[in-house]
């Protein structure tokens, strides 16, 4: 029973009946009909006129905004232990052309404006360091907690404050806006978000995640960046239906509940065990290694996350006969 | 009736069922079974031991290769039309880090020995010249030319000689192969290449290519651009699957004879309209644009190239009778 | 004799003795007296404000300017034997990240209004293609032609149009100015350029050039840019000192008058021979490979130009009866 | 009574007499007799055969020697407070092409094997996170610490048995090269180093610093990448003048040491208001800012450090009268 990753998750029925419909003569790139709609559809969530691309992952979400964002010999404030970080190969200073990743702790991978501040004073305003030039947080974090609306707000503020553009890396925004209960706009570009990365894949998707830009003066510097990184399919009438079908009907949203759904059960049944409040589909638990032995033994896979600790994740098709089986484990410890 | 691309071509069936039968919890990234027989179907293919890695654009196939290459500060040979030239955005120039494309003419942009050593030994083996690193080749070219596995052989061991890596676009390798009835192997690896790019998407894929490689100490830096540049999708098993479907019973080759042979019959009926011998899938015609224009009023679609020239690209799933129609109306201009 | 370049002259006595008048403890990089002076100094030539920062080489000149003024996805219109283009190491690349150079083409590497338009008119407007954003021409030329007062507003007046920045790369600009006699304002912001690579280096300066911006917006992001590159000295008084010490009494201007009256000696004994005309202190002479060494058997150095050409260059401090003597063995030849 | 930084000091004559001798007529960029003359005056510095470049900036010296030794998807393994982390505006990720620092701890700017070890442990070996592919330390530290010769060998066998190129930054390498009395193969290419950044403008010089390479297969690419960041010097001559003057004599060694003898008597009048051992030129004290005021309305010029911390750092052309009235200012305070 997979607890390891909402990536090994399955797709989502809708998306395969969209890729189906979506098998016929059309422009290449981004020329066809359902990539034409894609602007239209997002602006229509987010109750404002956006551009949006999609894009095959999170990273080249991310890293294509945050290419549009700063200049090469630029700095880019972000939690210590946020994705573009930890766990994408540098392809921040790939695509940004050598921008520099200033770090902020906060617990839970969660930034507040007072550490995004003290990070941002420290730096000299000399030609010898690196400026702080954008702001990026995850929503939900890579701990599962989530920025509620306000929160979110009050680091747009800030970030508008200093003249910094406001990145929001969502590869689990579905999570967010599923947790939170506030709208799409008022965790974006309500509260001063200049660029989503709004994932999808991990949320019943196959391979397209969506780019939203709100400042469009982005827009035309990253459509060209997209395609100058490969990042243009030709037959991109397959990625766009992929985003329609998880618009249509809120697929996108509902599929986001599910997963939080399943991982508050694991919650209440971890209690004590809880390393962080589970906002999202993420539950963080202390465990020692005979006990993590002893779930694993009864059919429950999952990461270990560092000592004594470790990681479930829960999906939009998650089996809740299996997630009340991983609770009841858990209990029972 | 279409003859603009063979980008908006359909989806081959098999490609369809591939990706339903994925549809299956699995590992992500590249750890799942299906991405896991990659080099192994790969390798029966092409008779000898290779690293086959899925991407979904060619450029990304093309620019991986070239950046694992070339220095920063290294050049690359290729013809003034090659489509890493014309038609990438300056991705070669963005994966590799500022190397420079070193030019070469030649009619129907393919190159010669005779060419490529006229180039390099223009160059200076200065400090204040960027030397030549490696050399590029697209095999069908952009002008739907193909070179045969003698003509590969002998730029392959120019290279050799020269101590330079040697990249094939194969953007419609299929095209090539099916075309000049030599191996795959025989117009790659035994011919001196280190890295194909095969190209599936124009072939009937839907959003994965292949990158070859022959040379094993490409594989892990080649692995690590892939992710840095956003590229490692994290439910790769969608396309790896489409891959392997489309090695299943030789689809790509049966796809890449049928577009031949549309573009044959087209060729047949333009006798002296045509510009170049056609290979492949390509067909250039001189046409007026009165003769361009009776065309299209007779309701087929195709590119004009620059003045008194149109291009006719034939795909896998073409009509075969609007084919006869289009070789009859161009005989009949 | 030399003849082979004003790289190798030697420096004017008034940059030693500037030299040892800064050899007093100051602020290091930039904050010091002579690099606080050197903005009011260049305004004053200038006949208006402008930014002027040190530098050690005009490739670093160059390619500041350039990298300040195109996006790493952008292109460069320049001659294609511009030095940027052909003697810099992929210098420019580097620098912006990845620009393309778009070359065009024109005798003595001279650019007109009609050659970069027929480029610039070739480069489709999508996203598959590198767009033109930037022209830079250098004055004096490769080839010692210089560009007047008139044709570098032409070239300003089309650039303006379609919102090009304008760099000029002056490695030789003093000649220029010697040569057309017009003033440096009428040569450069007169007439829209935007960014000048100021030349000293060959006309006597010891290891200092100049980077003259009159774009105000171009000085933070190039001074960030300057440092990064690790073009920033850290005794920069010692750089500032040798441009004060050029301008105290326009040596910089008597400098090239001195050494163009030496190729027009040379230019006027070649009569018949010469490539191009002579406007500055290039000449390009039409020789045999016997009369080649002849002229070297009577101990004159010079570097050949590809098969039956020769480049004499003049400096400053040449010899004139080592210049008499060359033009009558060239006469006599 | 300049104590702010050795930056500002003056030019050691010799080094002027040099610059004189040189300003003759001889071939530009490198190939003059004096940039010849480099590698064997080092190699007979260091007992075996090196290769020495000048470069005009530490920063320079620093990223090359990086860019060499770590591709752009790699990671340098540095200290937290390094200076190419701290102070060089991101040059490393500008010279690498986006590499990423990974940050170190230790008191005093100073690394141990234990404290990289942990470091290198912590990074996982796949593709989602940038790997430890250099080291780099400071000789003197950024706090004026020194690393013995077996300190150095120690990192030097840790980064060897990892496969990792040993990168050692010594804008003050004269200053701990006195301070340790051993020699400089000890200290380096014995005890592990493969590139040295030998400052020599902080000690006298006065805009040449020296990148010496250990591995001679270091030499080709990074000659290449000085030209193509545009620190080929066209009149290379007067930097390599500069370098052999100070070499001749051991001019250098004196330099650091007269340096350290000054920060000596400046840390034996501080006593307990060190914070750092002071074993080169810079001195870290404790003091009040009513302290520091009372020091600076005396007449001595440092900066602050922080709250509640002043840096002085002495030079080689220090006044000792000077530094015997600071020594009694701060007993008396």
């Amino acid at each position: 029973m997979r607890f390891f990753s909402d990536n090994a998750a399955a797709v989502h029925p809708a998306v395969f009946q969209a890729l189906a419909e979506a098998d016929r003569l059309d422009s290449a790139y981004d020329g066809d009909a359902w990539s034409q709609r894609l602007d239209a559809a997002f602006s229509a969530l987010f109750e404002r006129e956006v551009t949006a691309l999609w894009v095959t992952t999170g990273t080249a979400a991310n890293c294509l905004a945050l290419a549009g964002m700063v200049p090469p010999y630029g700095g880019i404030l972000c939690h210590r232990e946020a994705h573009i970080q930890v766990d994408e190969a540098g392809a921040p200073e790939f695509f940004t052309g050598g921008a520099k990743l200033l770090l902020v702790d906060g617990p839970g991978a969660k930034l507040t404006v007072d550490a995004v501040e003290e990070a941002r004073s420290r730096i000299r305003g000399d030609v010898h360091q690196v400026q702080a030039n954008a702001l990026s947080i995850t929503n939900a974090t890579e701990y599962g907690l989530t920025y509620s609306a306000d929160e979110t707000a009050a680091l747009g503020e800030w970030a508008r404050h200093h003249g910094l553009p406001f990145h929001l890396d969502g590869a689990r925004f579905a999570n967010a806006v599923a947790s939170t209960g506030a709208s799409v706009a008022d965790l974006t570009w309500r509260a001063g978000v200049d660029a989503l990365s709004f994932g999808f894949v991990k949320n019943g998707g196959l391979s397209a995640e969506a780019l939203i830009l709100f400042d469009p003066e982005l827009a035309d510097p990253i459509r060209r960046r997209r395609k100058r990184s490969g990042h243009l399919l030709s037959k991109g009438r397959y990625l766009a239906a992929q985003l329609l079908a998880m618009l249509e009907g809120d697929i996108w949203l509902e599929n986001g509940r599910k997963a939080n759904k399943a991982a508050r059960r694991l919650a209440e049944a971890a209690g004590e065990r809880l390393v962080f409040p589970v906002d999202a589909n993420e539950v963080f638990l202390k465990v020692s290694a005979p006990e993590a032995a002893a779930l694993r033994s009864q059919g429950f896979d999952f990461y270990d996350w560092g000592v004594g600790e470790a990681r479930l994740v829960t999906s939009w098709d998650q089996d809740l006969q299996a997630v009340d089986r991983l609770a009841a484990a858990i209990a029972a410890l």
